[in-house]
C-alpha cells in the first residue's frame, strides 16, 4: 500500500506520459503531485502479432514512457508513468472509435455481455539522472458486464459524445456509467488506470528509498 | 435504460431526499435535475430487529423519503427518493464509525477479505399533487475485496480524516480507492447509490409518461 508513504512520494519528480484527462484525475485523488508530458508515441503496434492483449497494451505503455524518458532534460524525473487502455471480446481488441458509427458498432456488440479491459502500465523508476531507468510493468484486467441496450439508448448515448475519446466507446465514469449492470475487478481500471495494482506495485520502491531527491 | 428518456426527465420535479455529497454527485452525473431536501428521519432502526440487513436499509431508505414526502408543499415533486448504505460482514451490520477508533476498529475487521455493501433505495413516484404516491424500492449489494492493511497503512488513512462520515469508514471514490483489490456489482452502489438498477428501475416508469408535469 501507498498510503503511509505519501510524504515520501510528494518529494519525488513524477511524469505522466499521458494526455487522459480521466488517469490524471486518478493520480491526483490519490494526493500525486506530477507533471503530465503527453507521449509523442505513434500508436501504431498491431494487437495480433501479440499472443495476448496484455501484450499489446504493455508494449504500447513502454513505448508512450520510453518516448517521453528520451526527450526530458534536467531536472530529470525520478518516475515516468506509462499506461494503455483496451478492451477485449472473444479475441477482438478495440481502442477508441474511428467515427460515430464505429462507437454505434462497438457499443451494439458489448450489449447483454461482458468484455474485458485491460490497462498496461509502465512505470520508469530512475535516480533523478536520466538514464538508468528500471522498468516495473503489469497489465490488470477487469471484467464488466454490460445490460442490454437497445438502438435507441445506443443512439442516445452516441449523441451525447461521450464516447469518442474512450477506448471502447463508453465512459464507466460519466453518462456510460448508466450502461454498466456491473464490474468485477478495479473500477479504475476501466477508468484507464489501475489505481490499487499501482500502488501496490509502487510501494516497494518507495519503501527501499532508493530513490535520491 | 434511462437515457433516451433524460429530456423527459427534466421536466420532472424531483427530490433527492439525503445530504449525501456522492448521492448528489452520482445523479448529476446522469444529468438529473433535483433539489436536495436532507430527511429529518431518526436513523434509529435496528438492523437486528430484520432477518437481513437488505431489509433494514430499505426500511431506512423509506424512512427518510416518506419523512420528507410529508413536509412538502406545493409545487409537489413528482419523485423523492430516500436510500440509505450499510456495510455487512459475517451477519455484522455498520454503518458510519461514531470515532476514529471505531473506524479504526471497522478497517482492521475488512483486512484482506470481502464484505458487502448494500445499499437501499425508495423512490416515491406520485402525480405532483403530494399525495397518492406508488412506491418503488429494492436493495442492490456489490461485494468488496479489501487488500491487507497493516496497522500503518489503517493509521495514515484514518488520519486523513476520510472515514469518518461514511459507512464501512472508507470511501472508495477518495483515497480509500487505494485500499481495495477489487469489487464485483456496481461501482456507484459502493459510492452509496447504485445508478444502473435506479436507471433501470426508473426507465418503465418514465415510458409510461404517467406523470403530469
Amino acid at each position: 500500500m501507498i498510503l503511509q508513504h505519501l510524504n515520501n512520494l510528494t518529494t519525488k519528480r513524477i511524469i505522466l506520459a499521458s494526455s487522459s484527462p480521466r488517469r490524471k484525475e486518478i493520480l491526483q485523488k490519490i494526493g500525486l503531485r506530477f507533471t503530465v508530458m503527453p507521449s509523442e508515441f505513434e500508436e501504431t503496434l498491431d494487437p495480433k502479432s501479440y499472443s495476448h492483449p496484455s501484450q499489446f497494451v504493455i508494449a504500447t505503455a513502454r513505448g508512450k514512457a520510453e518516448e517521453v524518458a528520451q526527450r526530458l532534460s534536467q531536472p530529470y524525473p525520478h518516475i515516468v508513468i506509462g499506461a494503455d487502455t483496451c478492451i477485449s471480446l472473444e479475441g477482438q481488441v478495440f481502442g477508441k472509435p474511428k467515427d460515430v458509427d464505429d462507437a454505434t458498432r462497438m457499443l451494439s456488440k458489448f450489449s447483454s455481455r461482458s468484455h474485458e479491459v485491460l490497462t498496461g502500465v509502465c512505470i520508469l523508476v530512475g535516480h533523478g539522472s536520466g538514464d538508468g531507468w528500471r522498468e516495473i510493468s503489469f497489465c490488470e484486467t477487469t471484467e464488466v458486464q454490460f445490460a442490454e441496450l437497445p438502438p435507441d439508448v445506443i443512439k442516445a448515448y452516441v449523441d451525447t459524445g461521450e464516447p469518442m475519446d474512450k477506448a471502447g466507446g463508453y465512459g464507466i465514469q460519466g453518462l456510460g456509467g448508466t450502461l454498466v449492470e456491473g464490474i468485477r475487478g478495479d473500477y479504475y481500471n476501466v477508468m484507464g488506470f489501475p489505481l490499487h495494482r499501482f500502488c501496490q506495485q509502487l510501494a516497494p520502491v518507495l519503501a527501499e528509498e532508493r530513490l535520491v531527491s
